[in-house]
């Protein structure tokens, strides 16, 4: 009886065991077959694109187009490679999303003249008009400057600016290692600067160009007017010359500067984004979406900023393509038109999605140039959404993607009220603003190494997003 | 009763919490007070590299001595100056420590033309002579070509090679991540195809260079001859010129190439390795061993390879005496030379360091160029230290360091037998490649923020070992 009860305690025992190991096993056969499947494409994924160089390639080709401002010919020109491009790259579908766009144009004069007291001395200065600046009259403006580094200053020098050119000399800080930050905590200058010298009567506006390398070479960029103020001309000046300027009027603070630009605003144009898709084979209304945008500043290529990131997007479908991978859910790419200096473009996409029955479960931003892969950022502080995408970086590394961590996405996809979760593409950042917005942006400059980890990191992200969910 | 022993129970939960908590809190107190002083001066010591630039400073004067090979007058200059410098700088003590090293020599001929075989075509290609290449005779050597990829194809066709310039044509292989692996798996036929060409009787060598980049700027490097077999002349093509030297041969298997080249070995000269430290106010004889090597080859500046090592361990120094820290051990910047073409320097500071009663408890070397900080390579594989070291990365990410894995550390540092832990700085290294070895290894290609916050992440590490031990 005893034995009996033994023996039938060990069966059970021997049975149970085997209820609750076989189906375990089965698991785990799954997970490691899947594990193997994963490193295996993401493998594929990283060999293909730095040996292909697709992206890099098509990168030459967009930025031989010239610089692609908002409103201008050659947006236009590029906006139309673009679409031709992803129907030759046999894109499921490709069209062009109108949306009326801002049209400013530099015009053919940009001067600035220093002029010491004794009218003996004038040293041509290195500027480029701000985007969005009024020009001068035909014989330009010639005043005093008054030199500050912050808008507090220039409110307790309220009585100095009235008929002065106030000239903003706060460098970007270079002791500040993430290169974004330090970027935003200088812009104020640029962006609304004009405002605040308006408010105190003054008559112009110089900005240190924002970059983080010593040279001449001016950075442009957006600047806004408040429809309440006079609208005064502003330009970036070259950051040796934004040194020279501050150190002169140590000197002479009577020194004069003479400003001629004939920049201006036209009417708002007909543009587009591009949007081009391959639909996924299990559920073709799951969206996800990667974007970058078209548009670049109208010096340079505009080739980090931010042809990089279109290419990028572009070449990540085409991986998918020539490594025969069907994604289970839709990858579509949008290159978002305007970015620079108005965000229509990312604005009539977002109205448009939010009202889509279609859902976006991702949407990727690639816009801070085309350097070595870091890792991702996440609109989401979910620890187990961020535990679920940790589990991938095994297959992230193989792109050199060390982390996922909670930040910001990019400035076209934040208007996607309904997206379930943004990416942002973080690359190394430390040579980002010594090219940014200005001549310096060149294909010329892009490493095809580091442009390719990053569309294979991006190719990887969407290869799991497709195959997994949130 | 009831009443008496619920006031007695709790009364001993009281103080049993007390005893439980108190000196908890109190190590919670060292720890965060700690944290916070590890947190500070991490920051000061980014904000200050960053903002003062010495290293980067220094790294131009250093290249402006000219490039820097063993046994070379300019190697005794740079010497000299970092001698000098160290002095300068404060170093409590500075010293040369002697070495007797090789002593190559370029010569002013380096000529190889391509000749077709109907003599109608002549080509000159960008080559540079191996470092310890023999040199031809005066009238140079005119002979058919054999492309080979690997010593294995070579030995298949060992028939084809006598008479023959052996020309090892298997690029580095770009679709490889590490580039110091994809350099590792090509670098064979620099370092040993002139050998495996002998053997069959080739009587020269010709190696398309191992870059990343492409271009045809050749990039030497050493080669190694077997004492019995007969020494060819070896050289590197630039990377267009042998894919030119690889079509011609195919469409004109009989074209020949002339090569001249005067290069030489003459006596072993002598040389130091530079060495200067700040003792320890606690543990003097432990030492923290930081090094980079002060040779470079003789084209370009030496200015990733390995000027950049040098200068941020020198600025390590000056980074604890500008802002006031007092190591408690030992920390010491050794200058190693010869590391291109011998390995003497490490080899004679290893014998010297490891008969020596001081204990190195670490080494770091600093020798994959100027380029932004990832991570730190140790030579163990102990979980335990593993996780001790990772438990400093939130002090190291502000250096931006994302990890510490078990690796390789350096070829200078690997010599010391008797070191606990060896360290190896691993920064990006998608672009090293593209400059290592030749013409372009110049200062001007040094990016400031990225050479800072490797000495950054180089000083806080260095700051943590002295404050912790290992």
């Amino acid at each position: 009886m005893k034995n009996f009860l033994i023996i039938k305690k060990s069966l059970f025992i021997f049975i149970f065991s085997l209820w609750i190991t076989i189906p375990s096993v089965a698991q785990t056969d799954i997970d490691s077959t899947k594990i193997l499947k994963y490193k295996n494409i993401s493998q594929q994924i990283v060999t293909s694109a730095l040996n292909e160089r697709l992206g890099y390639k098509m990168l030459r080709s967009l930025c031989r187009i010239g610089p692609r401002l908002s409103g201008s010919k050659n947006s236009l020109i590029a906006i139309n490679w673009a679409y031709n491009k992803m129907q030759e790259m046999g894109f499921d579908s490709v069209w062009k999303q109108p949306v009326k766009v801002p049209h400013w144009e530099r015009g053919d004069v940009e001067e600035a003249v220093l002029n010491d007291s004794a009218k003996v001395h004038f040293k041509k200065l290195s500027i480029l008009s701000l985007g969005g600046s009024v020009g001068t009259t035909e014989e330009g403006i010639t005043a005093k400057v008054i030199e500050v580094k912050t808008f507090d200053e220039l409110e307790k020098r309220r009585d100095e600016a009235r008929g002065k050119i106030v000239f903003f000399s706060r460098p970007l800080d270079q002791a500040t290692v993430n290169t974004f930050t330090s970027y935003g905590n200088a812009v104020d200058q640029r962006v609304y600067g004009a405002n605040e010298g308006a408010k105190y009567g003054a008559v112009g506006m110089l900005v240190r160009s924002i970059t983080t390398q010593y040279d001449n070479v001016p950075h442009t960029g957006v600047m806004i007017y408040a429809d309440s103020l006079p609208k005064i001309p502003a330009a970036a000046l070259g950051y040796t010359d934004a040194d020279f300027l501050s150190s002169a009027l140590k000197e002479d603070p009577n020194l004069t500067v003479s400003l001629k630009l004939n920049c201006k605003t036209l009417p708002d144009v007909q543009s587009y984004n591009v949007i081009g898709e391959i639909k996924g084979s299990e559920f073709p209304d799951e969206i996800i979406l990667m974007g970058g945008h078209i548009d670049s500043w109208d010096v340079g290529e505009g080739a980090h900023d931010d042809g990089a990131g279109c290419t990028k997007a572009m070449e990540v479908v085409d991986l998918f393509k020539r490594l025969n991978i069907t994604p289970k859910r839709t990858i579509r790419v949008v290159l978002f038109i305007n970015e620079e200096n108005g965000g229509r473009g990312g604005k009539t996409y977002a109205s448009f999605a939010d009202s889509s029955n279609q859902i976006h479960i991702a949407a990727i931003e690639s816009d801070r140039g085309a350097f070595t892969p870091r890792g991702f950022t996440i609109n989401s502080d979910s620890t187990a959404l961020l535990e679920k995408l940790e589990s991938w970086l095994p297959y992230l590394q193989t792109a050199n993607i060390d982390w996922i961590r909670n930040g910001g996405s990019g400035s076209d996809i934040s208007k996607l009220k309904k997206a379930k979760l943004l990416f942002g593409y973080i690359p190394d950042c430390q040579r980002y603003f010594d090219f940014h917005h200005s001549a310096k942006d060149i294909f010329n400059v892009i490493n095809p190494r580091e442009l390719e980890l990053g569309t294979s990191a991006m190719t990887i992200l969407t290869y799991l997003l497709s195959e997994e969910g949130i």
